[in-house]
């Protein structure tokens, strides 16, 4: 089964004249139509072409935000949330035309409840910018999609990466949310309680609704203690399905590790080339421990044997911090690295996540299928939840090479999908996988879904044409 | 301000006798109109009076609910789903009349996955029975209402109990759910993925749905590693805020204790003439530790220390299993224990939460509060969540003594509301909270969850008159 792609999907509406004027009227200097405000809010990673809004505010407030949704609302036109922009499938382009109400300035951290161990933030602010503001308090915020994504985007794509085998994702991590809905109303879904039986679980609806249900204006999330002791290692093996199996065998014991990074040869190489590390190329996993001193070495310990087991060499530890941040700065820039291999092309990026005792056939596989390619690609994996990334690195101006890379993704979702398992980890629906969408959940789930967005917005306003077609 | 109570609300709505002989016709001696079994299926922990549906159907299948749904839908006629019966806050009621689906035969446990750490149950299962036959597996579900409650009934409730704190609830462990639709559509919300960011989360939205959007029949769930070590502690405290606050400092540590139950004085007591143990009576906590050996030496260390800077005594250690068998069973009997304390009673029991750091805080206004009171009451919780239950012993027959108890727990819910905390932790909304649910959350909110009732269910039959009102 081939799905369609809406690569060329542009049913642009036009701005209304009124709209530009009340807006502008309201905004003044926050509002711009300038074709590079335009262009720069109309890309984000993914591999589509641009597709820009017809206009764009910079929202201050969450009155800010009510007032442009009441105002494209009086106009029945579309409205685009943007944070950072580090999508990877497409949510934010404005492909049937609207405003895009850029979240970026909303980058304050609002209160640190540190006795409570939770932060409240507006959504443009960053995660890396979280944890910096945060060092004071002996806090952390685990959640780390590589890219240095705004808490209000990684809310709405339900976003994890590589701390959230231990850590969990946004869906656990978020205690409540302050939402604009499309009347323009602002609820709050839920207090900060750590956990709650009241009524309808709002707060994780809209984690994962893609912006088209509501925008997100504050944010509760959780923080974690900084671990008395983090260590961090490195180790090579003979081949990916030893790599893999260690780490299943990891989860399947209970160790606590915090992290459990999966990168395969090519990724290692385009890494070594871009980062300039010498790491040997071949299958490897990053390792992350947190925990007390004693049982940081008992958890590294466990995982050392069971690497043995699987052929593991060079076990290389880092525990000091630069050490450490050397490392997970290499894998973070893994994306970009990988983009380096092959100048000028773009990522199609697949994110299947399948039940743990399934991933290794489902990694092994992965790589048959994109050996059958003409592009250069790679594998990398949040190993210890079951997901893991393809990057196919294609000629964005080359049709074959799309459609080919289309072919290839189309075969390991099935693939997933077959085995239990998930088309998108922490990517989210967007664009590229509404197809894939309705594979995996079927028509009278997505008949709920379709009814849950009615119901919120009935004009369809939010975000159009993403998650599912109306 | 006194939030009214529907103790009176008798809305009976006759059952269609066309529709008793399509039901009897189809289900036959799973039919029932008998008084007994009625009567049986209209009560529940609740203090409420009882109040039967019209009839009973015992479904063995995801058909049968269907046929109960599609037959009942016909008629316009009300459908409730039923498990064990333990829910203290009337869900189960049929206050507008209808037919009650009792799902407690469907307990099968379907396929254990062992190597995926899941199970795919039927919604009859109950806890104790899971981890029954999970014995020979080396895993565990942790979840733990105290209660021999359904793992059906636990979805609708958002259920949690005494491991939350280290393992989270049922919205943390639940990865997807078969659930039959108000229109007769068997849907499956997710796969057995352990995340995924495909969609909107139909799976977080029928879980503390309350039997009112969908009737669940099959639940994939998250299992653990049994420990390979695992140890309990009894200690007490000369006063209530000595042992809350033993508790917040743990929490803020990042001890990561499976369980810290707080108990009261009297209900100490009670639990001494139940059990027949010999606890000193005092305010205690008991704790739990899971981990390796060395990791839970050196929790329960750490433990011991916060707790003798609080005036922490006679600590006393339980790590034999038939030991700690003794101690969470007389933990889970607390709420027995407590009934007997006043012969013929029926408990109103709170459930508030709160930010942790508001915990003592909030307990101890309760105790001022409950002390107000004419009628015995205790003091239990699941303090490490900042969730706690007071139990108010009323005469069900004194007027006097049922207006005087919502007074009481009026006064509990609105401080923790004015704490940032919720009115319930995880027994839900049912017939009692409806009026605090707005308090909490406000009108449009509620809005939102009212269409989201609408769109899954525009007639109103499911489980009609729960969670607010239409």
């Amino acid at each position: 089964m081939n799905h369609p792609t809406p690569y060329r999907e542009h049913l642009q509406r036009l701005i209304p004249p009124a709209l530009v004027d009340a807006l502008r009227s309201r905004f003044d200097g926050r509002f711009s139509t300038a074709q590079a405000v335009r262009d720069h809010h109309g890309r984000d990673e993914s591999p589509f072409p641009p597709c820009p809004p017809q206009a764009v505010v910079y929202a201050h407030s969450t009155d800010d935000v009510v007032d442009v949704v009441n105002l494209c609302r009086e106009h029945r036109y579309p409205v685009i949330a943007y944070g950072a922009g580090s999508s990877l499938e497409g949510h934010l382009l404005a492909i049937q035309g609207g405003v895009t109400v850029d979240l970026s300035q909303m980058n304050r951290v609002l209160t640190i409840n540190a006795e409570d161990l939770t932060v409240t933030v507006q959504p443009g602010v960053l995660r890396k910018q979280l944890n910096d503001e945060l060092k004071s308090s002996g806090l952390f915020f685990p959640i780390d999609p590589g890219a240095d994504a705004s808490l209000g985007g990684m809310c709405a794509t339900r976003a994890s990466g590589t701390n959230a085998v231990r850590y969990g994702t946004m869906r656990e991590n978020v205690l409540g949310l302050t939402v604009v809905t499309a009347e323009g109303k602002v609820i709050r879904t839920a207090r900060r309680a750590k956990k709650s039986s009241a009524g309808y679980d709002l707060t994780r609806l809209f984690i994962g609704s893609e912006g088209t249900l509501g925008i997100i204006t504050e944010i509760d999330v959780k923080l974690y203690p900084l671990p008395e002791a983090m260590s961090a290692a490195v180790v090579s093996f003979p081949s990916l399905s030893d790599a893999v199996q260690t780490v299943i065998e990891t989860i399947q014991l209970g160790v606590p590790v915090a992290r459990s990074e999966f990168l395969c040869e090519a990724t290692i190489r385009a890494i070594n080339a871009h980062s300039k590390t010498e790491l040997r190329e071949a299958p490897t996993l990053f390792f992350e421990f947190h925990g007390t001193e004693a049982s940081v070495r008992e958890q590294a310990e466990l995982v050392q044997n069971l690497a043995h087991e699987h052929g593991g060499e060079n076990f290389e530890w880092a525990t000091r911090p630069e050490d450490r941040n050397r490392l997970w700065t290499a894998r973070h820039n893994a994306y970009f690295a990988c983009l380096q291999a092959r100048p000028g092309c773009r990522a199609v990026v697949t994110d299947t996540c399948v039940p743990i005792s399934r991933l290794a056939e489902s990694i092994t596989a992965a790589r048959d299928i994109l050996d059958t390619g003409d592009f250069p690609s790679m594998l990398v994996g949040h190993v210890g939840d079951g997901n893991f990334h393809a990057l196919l690195l294609i000629d964005p101006d080359n049709e074959a090479e799309i459609a080919e890379a289309e072919r290839l993704n189309d075969q390991i979702v099935q693939l997933a999908l077959s085995m239990d398992g998930t088309c998108t980890g922490e990517h989210g629906i967007g664009l590229h996988k509404m197809a894939y969408l309705v594979d995996e959940v079927g028509d009278d789930a997505i008949e709920l879904m379709r009814r849950i967005k009615q119901a919120f917005d009935p004009d369809n306003l939010l975000n159009p044409g993403k998650v599912f077609r109306i």
